[in-house]
């Protein structure tokens, strides 16, 4: 049985059973889950010690203004008690109570915040490896500003990205697309390209193609829940909070 | 730097600033990291896996009704889904909406709750490890009904015990006291001898006698805390959640 890859349907439904009484999950508990599963896919590709060790301690943590930037902010935070040096890049903070917590809580362990689009451009000079928690599966394009610019600068970085749950930009069925800026026809050239990718509860179709280091997250769906939607997840190490998929795991199921 | 002990007074006014501004946290992101963290230890020194296999995997989680009782569901949660088969007694639930819907999410895995001294006795000639989640830092005496019969029952059933921030009964800052049993002025016999501690946050004073195996979680302080009470918070390994404490550590400084 091979893990059951979701449409943007199944994962919105998914989500609301969560945190429906079938899950009776709270968004704090379900970010920080997931947050600190990002965090740890960060420190386990690019570790501060060990064979690997490189200068990886300098993480650009980029977030949107939707759920997916609140996992961006409690990864921040993980990462930060990990040792590594986070600095967030909000250029539109979201308006939930929730949201504005978690801000709080990474200045609370001074982890610098940008938002304009020149910060991003020098930030990026200091950066080992980006966090991509812009858009998530309920993204629909066009990319509205200042987005249209935020993606293509982070692609031409050529710094290394982990992307959270689906590439920023993607479509979330059908994989790598040239999104349109805003209702203008202009497309944004760069797609988004990360060299790792943390799917969030379980993978989504567009994400098949994905030939990067493919992790799991999200050890918190109940057994009713995994059997309803035939998720078929693969078993999760110890009392770990992420998996790492085999590569090319989605593609052998095209 | 030796880690710092706290006295009740000390616990409490942390806790109470990890939820004011200068920590931001909700009680559900603290029962999330302080539950996990509890899970990972037990499943840190009684794997299901291994060269120390055993038959570890039925855990009973005692819970009482208070923010410890809280952790333990967490706990309990997580230990389902790292493959354990916890069962959780929890004789007095707790009003807080939180608590209603932690319970909830335990029944979500189809783990099973007891609330009887008869379920807990039956109970107990079929666990392998307790977690004793009843009575936390704030805790202080007589011990009403039923848990002046639940701690001797825990203690006389020579099954490891894992507490969590200080055992059950015991004094937060002298350590292991001979309770009264609500203002009878009888005393409960048995003092609850865990084989395994987790400190949540950092250690209180009342454990630095303790020989048995001690873990810190909670690895979510803000730096600014840390310093603030002089924590000298040992430094965690990777990416984990829980460290483990040199044996005998609170006894060298007396």
């Amino acid at each position: 049985m091979s893990i059951r890859y979701l449409t943007a349907r199944l994962a919105q439904q998914i989500d609301e059973e969560l945190m429906s009484a079938s899950g009776a999950f709270s968004i704090d508990q379900l970010m920080e889950l997931a947050g600190l599963a990002c965090a740890q896919t960060i420190a386990t590709v690019y570790p501060l010690h060990g064979d690997q060790q490189a200068s990886n301690s300098r993480v650009l943590v980029c977030c949107g203004p939707g759920n997916q930037g609140g996992d961006g902010l409690v990864a921040a935070r993980h990462l930060s008690m990990f040792g590594y040096k986070p600095t967030v890049f909000l250029p539109k903070p979201g308006s939930k109570d929730i949201y504005k917590r978690l801000q709080r809580q990474t200045e609370n362990l001074a982890i610098p915040t940008l938002s304009s689009i020149a910060d991003l451009k020098d930030s990026l000079k200091e950066t080992d490896v980006i966090l991509d928690a812009i858009f998530g599966f309920s993204f629909s394009g066009p990319v509205r500003p200042p987005f249209n610019e935020v993606l293509p600068l982070i692609s031409k970085s050529k710094l290394p990205i982990v992307s959270v749950d689906i590439p920023s930009g993607w479509d979330v069925e059908k994989g790598p697309v040239q999104r349109e800026v805003d209702q203008s026809g202009e497309k944004i050239e760069e797609v988004l390209m990360p060299d790792v990718l943390i799917s969030l509860t379980a993978p989504k179709e567009g994400v098949r193609t994905f030939k990067g280091r493919h992790f799991l997250g999200g050890r918190f769906v109940p057994w009713g829940l995994q059997e309803k939607f035939a998720l078929n997840l693969p078993a999760y190490p110890g009392f770990e909070q992420i998996v790492e998929l085999p590569s090319g795991e989605g593609q052998q199921r095209l």
